[in-house]
């Protein structure tokens, strides 16, 4: 069984390109979006307004396998593979029923909004318990 | 004798969709880059980290007449249309060589970014003198 | 009773900006996004790879209310205002909760694609009738 | 001396996010807009409209070490790491000044656009020796 976590997407029209497939860059939002809806999940906010700490992204990757078209509908799957002190590691796999598009990878770390700096601090704690309940609940 | 500024701009392949045109909602953003690059060429910011003031847009309206394509060269050409006590309204001309793209507006209201409101302040002074010294140098 | 159609949304980080608002060109992608739901619900596609019809905007304007932010719910209501031989004209609400974030309007035209050309054609028959049984449906 | 291609560029105002940096999303056009740069240097085009052939991304990659902020201005460095019969492999540094901003990668792979598939096709006569005229006449 993976722990794991779905986001189903379908494809908007100004997300595609002039070779009429989904631009690139819009997988890095695709894969945000999941990381997004999976914290939504599980009660926590990333990047509230209010809240002291930030998310930045330190490194993401994707690889295509097979182009998306408008107006497919897909999935993105994200499963957390790794945690650190003070960042997340996330893998990605993006498929539109049996076809792979592509996998992927995120990794951000936790920082205080409030310094004016990009200085790493602890995740807080009950993050990772509440993220995994939801990976577990909802993984195959 | 017409007082403007005139932003040179290429095409840029993410701004394209399926139709193999230039999306629509990226003339928004051209628009705006034109807006911005006036006001730095009279040594302005609109939107420092650290200023006290924000320019949210009121309103923004475009009309097409001709589609952009990649790699086109374009021109976006700006004119300071009214200013009120708090506002500025400006007009564009999206055109490629003789060929016009289309026309759009654009309001843009003064607040101060501490308050947290979206309260409209004061145009502060010298910013409209400014402005009016770049689009009457380089205006044809 | 107003004939229209309910598209329930959540604004995603990457369409904020540095003042911490929505940044106002994706107000122009909700809209589009709205369209494009209302005609699949329809049971018709706006942009298909193989179609023979493009409907690329003529216009679209947008007046601001109030800010939207990250991660608010909101909807984009669309009517269908009025239509012509060959183009269509939409206004939309956006709304969150009881707040009007604010209202806009879309002209699309329709063309054939493999022509090469913008040249308006007339519209399909029954878009109209299967667009006006979502709206009718839907409204409130 | 490095063979490599200097592509500078602002900061756009919608490049931003509510945490007040670029979206890193973008960080993957930048490194896109900087190829099409380089490719329009070598008197080439990567992605025209009739053209026969297609460059879609197989894979991209960046890691961040800084924070890029809206004015800034930036420089995106390319380098051509290798190249194989039908893809190219690129290194892109991102920098500010003396500041690093971060290092990308990038493998791009040549299709037949008329094929509708994405089958990889040779890479054509012609394109490498002038991508490297250019990359070893601005190198430094």
């Amino acid at each position: 069984m993976t722990a794991e976590f779905a986001y189903p997407r379908r494809v908007e029209f100004a997300e595609t390109d002039a070779f009429g497939i989904v631009h690139f860059a819009s997988m890095f939002c695709y894969m945000e979006e999941a990381e997004h809806s999976l914290w939504h999940a599980a009660g926590l906010t990333l990047a509230g307004r209010h809240g002291p700490h930030g998310w930045p992204r330190v490194s993401a990757t994707f690889s295509f396998r097979n182009p998306l078209h408008y107006p497919d509908d897909f999935i993105v799957q994200v499963r957390l593979e790794a945690s650190g002190r003070s960042s997340l590691r996330y893998a990605f796999d993006v498929v539109r029923g049996d076809t792979l598009i592509g996998t992927g990878t995120m990794i951000t770390v936790c920082v205080r909004r409030d310094s004016g700096t990009m200085i790493p601090v602890e995740v807080p704690p009950g993050v990772m318990e509440k993220l995994r309940a939801v990976l577990d609940r909802d993984g195959s």
